[in-house]
């Protein structure tokens, strides 16, 4: 016979993930268009009997959550990915008090107008590409944490990079170099000051403007190593925008070998390079606004960082 | 004992596949930056012995053509894919004389320059999102055709297209409408005629203008079917360029389904979607010029199309 | 006034693609499966004023044919998937006299039972995982073709593999090998003779057959050359299976690199690889009984063969 | 003057990801063949000069982590990835004294034998399907820790599934069911106790033990939610195995929706169903052994869990 006092539920939560939602504004003839893919998460105490006994009776099927998310959508707009999963996240655990916390999470894919002889056409997109805007909204009791963010952002710098007097032990084999490619993919989450999402922030305005002080950074910053470029990136932001308590990053490097073609009787004075896919560099790393108080919760289940 | 003499080797081609090479240019200090996945593919009937008996005097080893790439990109730049694709296809059909044909491709990746304090940087990028510029190059004995292209170029339109008057039988339940969205991600190739390729192309020029002119066909044409789309993209290229002979295109019919939110006591007036990924309607087609011949040795061992 | 005379309709065609159907056998307690992702090509001269004009009288709505793909399962089950898209090739080319072509395909995806005490479960099942099997029914007026084949067949040897003797020009720099680890990710695609398909097929039974005669080829050939182990591949097949007209793969050569491990004062007697990702060779080739017509009309925008 | 006094460092660590390493144990002529991906990821408070100021004195370059991966699997060989994990982790914070903690990951790929004449090939492998073993050990001052898993276990029951009993709120439409397919691609991970840990494990054998037990709960086992199957099988794999801690499982539910046939005059009793990919249900959860201290650490930036 099972000895089912032997174990119990630890950590869970559970919900519809990678909701498909475009949005269409169309108030005139000049359509606005957004498009994301939102998850949401729902936990509890009370959910404990649906994972012991397969009791559903605190369990609102993801399908419903799924559809909640279609009917926000028509009845409040998107306006921004953080009002929306806030939206979500208030409704949740008001609505059924069992609900003590909740991950809501959104990609918002980009669209950029097509131009037509010259004007930004008013209904034809063409998908954007530097990147997708992220955005987290935990709700943990009564304190509620939004992050912000951007994923697959993709930036490569043919200069100003630097790599030396690293350690050297039996097994290190690279050379110093003066002169590299530096080139990542980043992705950054930062999370506002519990007091500055109470008070109100332009979600988007902020947004863009984080994005375009994080990569003037990558790119004006003589870097000595990844690592340096991530700190400057981070504090960057910061001392930007007051609302931001603390980025954290996650930046593959992405490495660019030069081609050795001295076999071939040619130099190569760091012209031609071979884009490696695996292995890669890994740095992660957080910048943290002096005395401010540490919010584990902000960070739970999301993944990538340290 | 085996029967050796029942069989015999069939249409076969071998080489390398998605050599990737970064090339800048660093002649001043605002540096260029060239971005390609590359491959190479030879034919030829002196190769029967490598696969018949195992019998290697004619394989030049891909590790040699993707040799072959880095040292082009050193001695000669690239320019264009297509100009670097010719060089390459022109080389190993010339310096081996047992090469009777070579497929070659590349995917061109953009990069922009990133703004910093309103001026583009020098030698700072990010990756550019609208699609990925492709080039095929085949030689086939005397003859080169050129192939020039885009993929995953992502493009919606969320008016100006309906789709009716559609047969209906035992097994159709779909609503006809008179407004829908039109998503689709454009895979097109173009062939340029023989004689202008010999003439010379401005090859980057003339990638932009049809990108620029297909775009703009998407935007404007009030669309009865995605066919109708794609055949006026086609003919406003060919109108556009006298180079170019066919376009041809695949291009994913991809559904944004109205959600139904009457359960909800909800009217949708168009305005919340859901953007479905499988299953898609798959649209294929290419317009040709009028009175030009016909070149399927163009079109060898290229995915996606008719 | 745009001359719309200049340009007319080439190939083309279309479908719905990739429709997921997932097909319970439950006459008795021990349920099959039969997990296929099916495509849906058609074309014929009468779809031209769909691309022209827009006009749709003759466009089966792709929402219909996927609806036809589940209500055939249904009425008339699966069985194979070469039996599956014979019979919806047959239909949609009957029902509508207008369709002179169709192009059907499937990925079938293998489950095998959950073994619980010696014993394989009635209805559970565990994701097989040694390639996926795919079918092509190519219907071209009155002819009807069978493509059978496997994709993502990842097999590897640790030795019995050579190279060299390839030629060396100022671009070699590839050292020649007597023991090399081979490994590649089959791609094949077999044409049955069109008086056997008539006759009649086991399906099922030949599939798993031409597998087990091709992998125990890779598996025993002494290996000179990829292009070598290919060539025997095939004609194990036909030799094997008289059905069987010709045999096309396209088969990456999926390098494992030696890792040089002197710097560290150590040797490598072919005992530690790096499995690199890009670039790869690719090798395609297609083997041929003696005697049998050739049937480009079966190949029809089939991805990835020469 | 920007004020560099107002952030600091919060939590980082740095590393190579995704080392691909294959190793071919050749002492007879019956191979054996291990395939693994594997990061490194070291952290510290020495660290911090790296991201302050670009200082590398203390960057162990993560070139240097994948020559040691190499140099390792030689002079060590693999056995286990619990095994060879544990000693890269060793040797990183014992070899420089300014590590206090690494996260060390492994996936390994699983190699099935090639049948030949009914026999298992000595050196010819072809890759096996059923989800990918994983590996974690965490080495966090002195304490270590390991977890081991599987990811990508896809199973499918085809009956035994019921869900109802689920709250209806404003936005419920789902149907009750008490017959429906259950399906999801199981990520797992299992933590072992310190004390199994330092008494040495049979790292092998207890794998394939866990894999054993959880498949046949999951076969076995009437659900009426997902939930409580994730609870099942945790609960069996600590009941089986007292080396275990805690198990934590992400499993999706992957909708096989029955598809209605109605409208074209047909029933479908369970038979025929649409294969959904987005959105899908998620369901995390972890189980817990009575008793054990909780080691928050073990799980420091393991992504995909609560």
């Amino acid at each position: 016979m099972t000895d089912t006092s032997s174990v119990h539920l630890g950590p869970n939560q559970y919900g519809k993930a990678e909701v498909r939602l475009v949005r269409v504004t169309r108030d005139t003839d000049r359509h606005e268009i957004e498009d994301l893919t939102i998850t949401t998460q729902l936990r509890g105490a009370a959910l404990a009997d649906s994972y012991t006994s397969g009791d559903n009776a605190k369990v609102l099927a993801t399908d419903t959550q799924k559809n909640t998310v279609y009917a926000f959508a028509r009845e409040h707009g998107v306006h921004s990915p953080e009002e929306f999963l806030l939206r979500l996240g208030r409704h949740f655990t008001t609505a059924f008090d069992w609900y003590e916390g909740a991950t809501l999470t959104a990609d918002q894919h980009g669209w950029a107008r097509i131009p037509v002889d010259g004007r930004d056409h008013d209904h034809a997109f063409v998908r954007a590409g530097s990147g997708t805007r992220t955005a987290v909204v935990q709700v943990d009791g009564d304190d509620v944490h939004v992050l912000a963010g951007v994923t697959d952002l993709t930036v490569l710098k043919s200069t100003g990079s630097e790599f030396h007097g690293f350690p050297r032990d039996r097994y290190t084999t690279l050379a110093e170099t003066d002169d590299r490619i530096l080139a990542t993919s980043v992705t950054a989450r930062w999370r506002y000051l519990p007091e500055a999402v109470e008070a109100g922030i332009d979600w988007n305005a902020t947004h863009a403007g984080v994005l375009e002080r994080t990569l003037a950074t990558f790119a004006d910053l003589h870097s000595y190593a990844l690592q340096q470029t991530l700190f400057a990136m981070g504090r960057a932001a910061i001392e930007a925008f007051p609302e931001i308590a603390e980025v954290r990053f996650s930046m593959p490097n992405k490495h660019h070998f030069l081609v050795d073609l001295a076999p071939f009787g040619l130099d190569n004075p760091n012209e031609v390079f071979y884009a490696a896919d695996r292995p890669y560099g890994l740095i992660s790393g957080s910048v943290v606004r002096d005395g401010v108080a540490e919010a584990p919760a902000a960070w739970t289940s999301v993944p990538g960082f340290v």
